[in-house]
């Protein structure tokens, strides 16, 4: 059967000072109310029956997505002991998923992309799913508007059908690099999406990161006995690695659906201002903002109530002002708010972390 | 006898968002503990005994002015019944000295410039208060040291000695006659100083200001029988107009005492940046600041206890945080400052004002 498995435990120091640790990029409200989240279960919501719909995410969370999402029965939000990037925690869904369906074909989400156009995704969704129950792993390519700089791509075998066989996966680019993607036209967005059939998975891992399909063995017993502690241990035992650079990249048997989904990862404050309705000047401004003579800028007040955040004479500047910190920035470096998180820590900051 | 008449009733919002209505410019302790009008009152002290030294204001400063200078005999803070700009404000502070002090000879002081060379300012306002006690008005021009767009300036006579005639008072100019002007070498910066006697002020009034000097003999006369009604009606019915396009501008007898004072109007967010040591980017840091890759800029951070302003590669960016509005603009467009001030009245945000 097919489940769905959203990747929810991202610490995302991104959109920094809005996100938190104890609030990352998925759980902010960033352009309605609800959550990045919350609009990932929503519209992941058709493929699969609710009782198959996962979540995988860090103790630091688990309080909080419960909170948002009280539908969720409480074995599906699977929760890491502790974080071990994607390829573990993708390990320890998969076996939990194993323990009630060993045939299980299941699809891997991000918590925390941008899709505009929700009614393709479930079409190249069931063509992953499809793709993985034929012992292929599956991913969703999403063809580059831009010469992005921010995401991975897939170079994808010349060819035509609805499916493509990929030949590799490329590290994010240079912009010079970029762009040359772009015109060349094999090249694809990497989306984080995968499909695979617990079969293949468990092949791969077993080829490629033997050590922990072994963990992933121990976890099993671990549940089968009900031995918390014990799957504590094992998963901390575990050494962090991505599923791209641990399995993706060296998998067999891998194709890609492209797919032109109006797709955004939102990996930083600009790119909020491509996914969201921006007004003439090209300003996004949420809460009460005064811009005067400001182009193509995002500015946010959360400063607390009747708070007024005033620019004037700025083109293309990230303001951001909440209660505890006040970041400025422009658009074209966002990527740097990393550096203002190093300093905070650095400074002994941990409370605005 | 000399005396001093500092005027303190500015209601500067070039300073928002720390300058408020009832908190202008000369009432911020902007660059350490004290007020620009305090340093102003310790400066000028050793011009007069503290009994002949004046603080003329609007109503709504009364108070605070009185809390920062608990030393000021009460009857030597002026209080204007309403603003009237500056003409009569000063005929206000003239009819008072002149029921003690016929003969007064009078020197005006701005309360919130800056004034690097205090000892010098010293040495010109004794040459001023000479000459204004043999007739002439007296100011004191400075010799500029960059084509200043944000300052008035006085066109000199040619001739050497440490006074000179003044031929012309010139309104700010654009940046290419501000040039000129300081090649030419005859142009001072207008200091707003001025040093009369009454007489001389009483002559130039009722030759240029006629209903003025009308009010001012109302004034006595309120003054005399103690009718605090009377005076609040006569002060409410002038007209309101600047001393220098009243007086100055038309007046005879003007001389001009060339002062090299490292003075600054202070008039925006971007001159404080010209009078405070700045770090080796040429920023101004003040509260909890972090900048990253940041020049020439000048970031305040009053936002709260904890709270942190973190600033990312600007160059030349203004930024103010305090507890209710945050301003972000280009120190070049400091002055603009206003526009967000006007935007406030408009918008219904008189609270911020």
């Amino acid at each position: 059967m097919r489940h769905v498995v959203i990747m929810a435990g991202g610490l995302g120091t991104r959109f920094w000072p809005l996100s938190r640790t104890n609030r990352p990029k998925q759980l902010l409200p960033l352009w309605d109310g609800k959550t990045l989240l919350e609009h990932t279960v929503a519209r992941l919501g058709s493929l699969v029956p609710r009782e198959r719909l996962y979540i995988v995410t860090g103790r630091h969370l688990e309080q909080l997505i419960r909170a948002h999402l009280p539908e969720l029965a409480s074995g599906n939000l699977i929760v890491e002991p502790t974080a071990r990037s994607t390829a573990p925690a993708i390990g320890l869904a998969a076996t939990v998923i194993g323990r009630l369906d060993a045939e299980a074909i299941v699809g891997f989400f991000p918590s925390d992309a941008y899709v505009g156009r929700p009614d393709l995704l479930v079409e190249a969704c069931n063509l992953g799913f499809e793709a993985a129950d034929q012992g292929y792993i599956a991913t969703i390519g999403i063809r580059p508007t831009h010469p992005e700089t921010g995401y991975g791509y897939i170079r994808c075998e010349t060819g035509g059908g609805a499916v493509l066989k990929a030949a590799a996966f490329v590290e994010k680019p240079d912009f010079e690099r970029a762009r040359s993607y772009v015109i060349d036209g094999r090249y694809l967005w990497n989306s984080g999406i995968f499909f695979f059939s617990l079969a293949k998975l468990k092949e791969e891992m077993g080829r490629q990161l033997p050590e922990l399909a072994r963990h992933m063995t121990e976890m099993d017993e671990a549940m089968a006995s009900g031995d918390d502690a014990r799957l504590q241990t094992v998963f901390e035992a575990i050494t962090p690695i991505s599923i791209d650079y641990g399995v993706m990249e060296g998998a067999q048997d891998v194709v890609v659906v492209p797919a032109d989904l109006g797709w955004n990862d939102v990996g930083h404050w600009a790119s909020l201002g491509e996914v969201l309705a921006t007004d003439e000047q090209g300003n996004l401004c949420i809460g009460e903002v005064c811009p005067i003579d400001v182009e193509g800028s995002i500015l946010i007040n959360q400063g607390g109530k009747d708070k007024v955040l005033a620019v004037v004479g700025v083109e293309d500047l990230v303001v951001v002002d909440t209660d505890t910190a006040t970041l400025v920035l422009p658009k074209k470096l966002a990527q740097r708010v990393r550096e203002v998180v190093e300093w905070l820590k650095n400074s002994g900051r941990e409370d605005l972390l």
